[in-house]
């Protein structure tokens, strides 16, 4: 059988049963979170994710060098930024061609640097190697306390469910360069340069009155089946509450508008949830948008006065087009 | 100006150098040691490290799927070994085919998971990319007591100069390979099951009699240029300590032979220096060849009673035959 038969949460979890694991440092482990967490026996957790990027899939041809160094940190950021942890530094190893203008690869390192800078963390390493497709993959490490650390499994029925910034921006974009369409800036600027929810994240932690929390890079709708998998718990959200910018409402409508805001992934925002009464101290640090509640079993969408179950669909890196 | 006019270890150097580094938990920074070292406050250093590894250039065709995860893990948890630290765990980003098949993919996962716990560590997570080339990229974490810790640049003149194992080994065998020479099993299996020197490293910092250590995986020759760049001295080696396999000087005479057990690079041993009144010390720890001494200036090799300059020259992943 081949890997693209199988669904990727699937493979991941498959891969994950072959991995011998005895060591009771290990808080988290592959393939159950958004990061491995480890107890180094301080007051801290050690958070570590990784995220391989490459010019095929993850570079279109418009962004510059800069902005592909941006986003190879931003991603790793924001699985930090997704357990509300602080950053700590970044690896990254770098597949280049023997092609590549220096003047190219030092826009690279700077977007890095910035990107790592804006967040006060540091490139602490990384690794050079010849590579056909310019491939990058970086390593993101964060520090957070031990009572602070949220998980996907604590959604209870009752909770609302929100979002931080916007949604669909990312998507918008995609599917305007897929189809070739012209677009704003400032949407291009949300799928080319993603800002990782770092500072939202541990303001959101920090109120100890988040349920459960993850990124929603992979769309908002597998992100939903993530948590309600994990937690054991199903999701009413309402279209019409969804913070979409006027900028994706003018180019797409209906169900392509849909396709951006829910499945198309790529927006670095952060989806949690908050016991109903705690709603307003969660608000008072972090600015968000409730976009449904935690409801007992089915993942629904109710748009136009109908209710809908929403798809467990989204990016999968080996299903997407060639 | 393209990267590949450019020594590598220069082309380090200067993307360091655009690097931002304000922290003070930052021991060692990106581009200086084998590792990146961290002081998180408590007894102990973390130290990090990352390597890519892709199908064309590091995993030859007769490679099975076992021996690539073994070789993704090892690789990592030699940097890690040339500290002398003990591994904490491995991140591991692939990038796979959407053609692989699961079989395959199962056999690497358990060659990682395999090498993982042959030294007492674990995968801790990691990656699934579609890729067009199978790519790997490890990241291993480590700790080591802060007193413990040996860098590139305590050599001083009069120390003797060590390996661990066997030198030209996987030298022989890529020029074998290259060749269409026939190679026995033992030494292909050197190339491509490496073992890292996780247990010797950590015998070796214990003794607190180690000047300076890091692994040999570019090659002796580039090594002892690091070593001898970083701690402002020179070496003079013989080629009649070498120790080598008969399986090797079987296969390669004279300037063949220096080629495989200098300049090719792809053995995993640990390369450190001892002051001459610990020697014995460190030899009841670790088996161990002194293979020369630290001298003042210049980086020389005794031959058949001749001296020779010893180029600085190696594995370089820009400059490779593609």
């Amino acid at each position: 059988m081949k890997i693209s038969e199988i669904n990727e949460r699937v493979l991941i979890q498959s891969i994950s049963k072959l991995l011998t694991r005895q060591d009771k440092n290990i808080v988290v482990g592959a393939g159950e979170d958004d990061c491995a967490v480890l107890d180094l026996g301080g007051d801290e957790l050690l958070l570590l994710t990784t995220d391989m990027l490459h010019r095929k899939t993850d570079f279109p041809h418009q962004m510059t060098g800069w902005q592909i160094g941006w986003m190879s940190v931003a991603v790793n950021l924001s699985d930090i930024a997704s357990k509300g942890a602080r950053p700590l530094g970044i690896l990254m190893a770098m597949g280049l061609s023997p092609d590549t203008e220096l003047d190219f690869l030092e826009d690279i390192i700077k977007g890095m640097d910035d990107c790592a800078s804006k967040f006060n963390t540091h490139i602490l390493g990384g690794d050079t190697d010849s590579h056909d497709e310019l491939t990058m993959t970086g390593t993101a490490l964060g520090l957070i306390k031990k009572d602070l650390l949220v998980h996907r499994n604590g959604a209870k029925p009752g909770d609302m469910v929100c979002v931080t910034g916007n949604l669909g921006s990312a998507g918008a974009a995609i599917m305007s360069l897929d189809k070739g369409i012209p677009v704003k800036p400032k949407i291009l600027k949300a799928l080319l340069e993603p800002v990782p929810r770092i500072n939202e994240g541990i303001a959101l932690v920090g109120t100890c009155a988040v349920s459960s929390m993850m990124d929603i890079s992979d769309g908002l709708a597998l992100s939903l089946h993530d948590i309600g998998r994990a937690s054991n718990v199903g999701f009413m959200i309402y279209e019409e509450r969804f913070p979409v910018r006027p900028e994706v409402t003018d180019l797409f409508k209906d169900d392509e508008l849909l396709q951006a805001v829910i499945y198309t992934g790529g927006d670095f925002e952060l989806l949690f949830t908050v016991p109903h009464e705690k709603i307003e101290i969660v608000r008072s640090v972090c600015p968000l948008t409730v976009i449904g509640e935690v409801i007992k079993k089915g993942i629904f969408i109710q748009k136009k006065g109908k209710i809908e179950e929403l798809k467990s669909k989204g990016y999968e890196h080996f299903r997407k087009k060639v």
